[in-house]
């Protein structure tokens, strides 16, 4: 931690800075700039540190040196994670393919919808059972139904199944059918689902909240991880930015920028990150380009009927040819889909 | 709604489109331009109508008319809502004015802090007892026993409680003892959330979202509305931008623009919404001056020492400052403080 | 500048900074802490030298101690300035305000509604005659023309003319009839233009860009001040981000945090920043409370027939109304208007 | 254009409008909904008309149906722009590859670096002779000499040299020395410098400025063709948004959203995009995969000691394995390179 002086900082303020770093367990270090005088405060910087030490009188501000998150760093664990479900594997040479309608409308869609998706190449199945809507007057989902319905579709194709949980108290019951529990961009910082999700002991796919940072990204997997369940996909889903011809901005730099920094596998969500059903082909290929492990994709048999998301579903017939052109791509940067 | 063809989209398309927005119950009229065909949807526009029609075949976009929110609107109910829980009151001339520390540390500190508040015109007393942190590893808060000094507090001083909430299954415990129910801005979409503090039938004061559109927030009051729970205060509390000189970009101008949408009562957080404690005075001036129905500020004995925001927090005798000057300012825009 | 090494930096990489720095003339100092070693170097940190010593081998990051702007600095010059052109004084007690439209349309309507404007309570008038538009097919301003009209619009009433030069080589026609030199927020990075208008020796009205951050909106202060040119006035005017219900989002904590950082005056243009008519007035009462030293208002005879901008225009009448309730406020901040 | 009434607008406004619509030479249509009247007014939308219409008495909104652009358009244009100079062809089937250094700093840097990128597979040579510097302090590039040292290293290659222009009256010079004009993004909507660089009848390179929508940088694009410039490339640079980790946040979605809006082709710089060496592969890769019809990246034989953009400027080994790598995703996307 680096503790910035103002320039007219007197000595008394700058010895309490000193006798404040010290009582905090860090070993403080002055250095007497031309014009500013600097405290290094040298030890374990834990979060919030550095708010602790930005109220002290004359004190301009305070930098941070080390990454807050300790279980997601890479700095730590160096071996790259690999998260297992059923036939879905994330992290490794193989390009994970999830795909499946927003929200699960019937059996006989989701089955069906499983079945072809399957022979396609798909190697997870999504499909929301709770659903978080922006409105009460919207459609929210089947609720325990549907997922009883996904848990049919792995049965008829072996698919793993990944499906969002929304509150706490619903973890148990959600966990019981699905395979990967996904917690949604809106809930990337609900600290409680966050435990409830890693104390279950399942994999969880995180979307990226729509305005984190990667700090806070990492921080979120670190209440997941921190439960002693290593098992964390993260996933860039598009943040929110000025540009209004697509839904989000997907900004796929996240995705080396994650690999470098954390071990955790990183997916990428094309039809959340742009919203439009002709814009996710391309980038799911140049997810694929920059390095991503996998790819969550909305398919809808008939997407202009859809109960959510329509405008930014694919067809089956899309997903054929998503497929095959990823695979292009991905054997061109030594991966396998 | 308003259904913009594509130029190049055929009669069939446009037919197929006309007959759609038929079965769903509204009133199609096509509308045949120099450049483009547009189909105007008559009748009531659900929320997520759009996304329905948007993938049509030969569909280029479709553009809402009506506001998606409707008990939050100020179209339909015209009398301004003023929100009250003991001797606090928001919407009225008089600005409220809610003032405590980020989190609650102790009984003796809570107590005291609320008697000087009190004293120097606070009308309710804010304070964390369950604390949303970003990181696993940072100060989570007394729970309980925190909210026990609150309500100890209260008891003392007869200040209504402004305090929050973070899961559902909390809401019956934190409302035993609080008299506002606060919903953080992290949790401004956890649907479950806002539905269980709608039904506890206590106030609620819901932040914005850090990212979080006028219509996002506004449809998040909805879901608590939407309950029959009318008492609901709007809380602009600065949302994230690339700006980095402050914690967060507070836009004001969102004070009277909620005010002419909606009928709902909107204070002011100018502590997170900058995140510096020497700009808490003029933002809290300018909120004011702006039209604010009330502030939310934090205040600490030590912020040097306090466990939590003390960058942003700032001492008794600031307060005391700052309620000074914002009473002339409340004055100058005839409302009182 | 404090260089934080990677965790598995070697000695030779540190030794290799520690030579680098010494090579740009600082003095390095090494701080081994527990898990990383930084180097901090001291003495003049010239802007770019971040940049220099980012891309050495083994670097983590730099962090940057000391403001890249001097000039502009209210380290080195303490004293606020007060600019000053015909009656126009922007820096003290009493609060500009600058008003006029959009566009000079005719000098009819200049000379008008100066007149009006003068009488109502404005120190100086606004109108462009250059007009930096969007698209090429949009009215460009009457040029010349309109900046004779605005000399007749000074003769007639003695208020200073605020006007935007887009152009270097117009710059010494438009300082030929103006008192104050506008660089309108799109060229807040034209450094020709800046440098041109540093020469000009008149002051100048700095919008800030749309997505600039303080540092850059300082530096292109910077680059009029280096031209022996102290008369420099910045214009926060809104910023580019997510929100959509108004045209740009005005941040009005930029005014204090800029009179803090520099010693350079500060108005605020609540009419682009709001974009909105109906938004003017409270953003204007807002910006005075925040400490604004001088608004710049677009008023106009007749908003919906007006050339351009008539959506974010006022009239006369809500001038006069503006202006009253400005002074109240104004006064319960210890200014005048 | 839709123009939207308010729920209480009156007959009178409505009528109003209708006459206000007729005036400007369009044909108005009224739509009586449930809850609002709507006005469409049918024929040619003009620019900036949604602006003269919004200020008009019980108007809402006002929503525009078409595109602000004309000849950028591919509704209009539906044949894809191929831009030529020398050898370097951008916009068909082979990806152009510009790159060389930031500034140009010596004749026998620039020819060599030249030499070597040719020899690697670069269509191209970019080199900045004059520097738009955020700061007056830094190096502002070496101008007319910078020129002539780019023309010396086009005839020992052949290769194609794109340098920027920063004023209008520089234009001349550097389209003596220059195959591709420059303009950057902090100049993309300088529209003295757009209509110069038109008039020169050179190719453009057009930087999306750094807040710029899709549509401001098709008229930005528009300023340049309507001067009977047809050789219009557009570049994304990447966007400001909230993101830190990056110098600027990198959104993909635009190559093929702008391929399917525009005739024009369209290249991306991962230098700039990500302000990171270390991202400028990936992010390179992830173009081509997206559609991209061409690169432009920063390269130096010793980033350590470049005079300006040493964090993302990456070494000739480090550009002769991307042109590899990216090679192969051109070959997976049907392109070649």
């Amino acid at each position: 931690m680096i503790v910035v002086m103002k320039p007219d900082a007197t000595a008394e303020q700058v010895d309490h800075m000193v006798a404040h770093i010290q009582s905090l367990g860090m070993s403080p270090q002055v250095l007497v700039g031309t014009q500013r005088t600097v405290i290094a405060a040298i030890g374990d910087e834990r979060q919030g540190l550095a708010e602790v030490l930005e109220p002290g009188e004359g004190v301009d501000k305070v930098l941070p040196i080390l990454a807050p998150y300790k279980r997601a760093s890479s700095e730590l664990t160096t071996e790259r994670t690999v998260v297992k479900a059923l036939g879905l594997s994330i992290g490794g040479v193989k390009i994970a393919a999830i795909a499946g309608p927003c929200s699960v409308e019937s059996e006989a869609q989701i089955v069906g919808l499983a079945k072809t998706l399957k022979a396609m190449g798909a190697t997870g199945l999504r499909g929301g059972a709770f659903k978080p809507r922006t409105s009460p007057y919207s459609f929210q989902g089947h609720k325990e139904d549907g997922l009883k319905m996904l848990a049919t579709a792995r049965e008829e194709t072996g698919l793993a199944i990944v499906t969002e949980v929304m509150a706490p108290e619903h973890v148990p019951m959600v966990a019981k059918y699905a395979d990967v529990l996904q917690i949604g961009a809106r809930n990337m910082q609900n600290y409680q689902l966050l435990q409830a999700v890693g104390d279950s002991g399942k994999p969880a796919l995180l979307k990226r909240g729509m305005s984190a940072t990667i700090d806070e990204f990492l921080l979120a997997a670190e209440y997941i991880l921190d439960r002693n369940n290593p098992n964390v996909i993260l996933c860039e889903r598009g943040i929110r930015t000025y540009e209004e011809h697509t839904r989000f901005t997907l900004p796929l730099a996240t995705v080396p920028y994650l690999q470098d920094k954390s071990h955790l596998p990183v997916v990428v969500d094309p039809s959340h990150g742009t919203g439009k059903a002709k814009l996710v082909a391309p980038m799911s290929k140049a997810a694929i380009a920059a390095g991503a492990d996998g790819l969550i994709i909305e398919v809808h048999d008939d997407p202009e009927h859809a109960m959510s998301d329509g405008s930014q579903t694919i067809t089956p017939a899309a997903f054929a040819g998503l497929m095959a052109a990823c695979k292009r791509v991905a054997e061109a940067v030594d991966r396998t889909m």
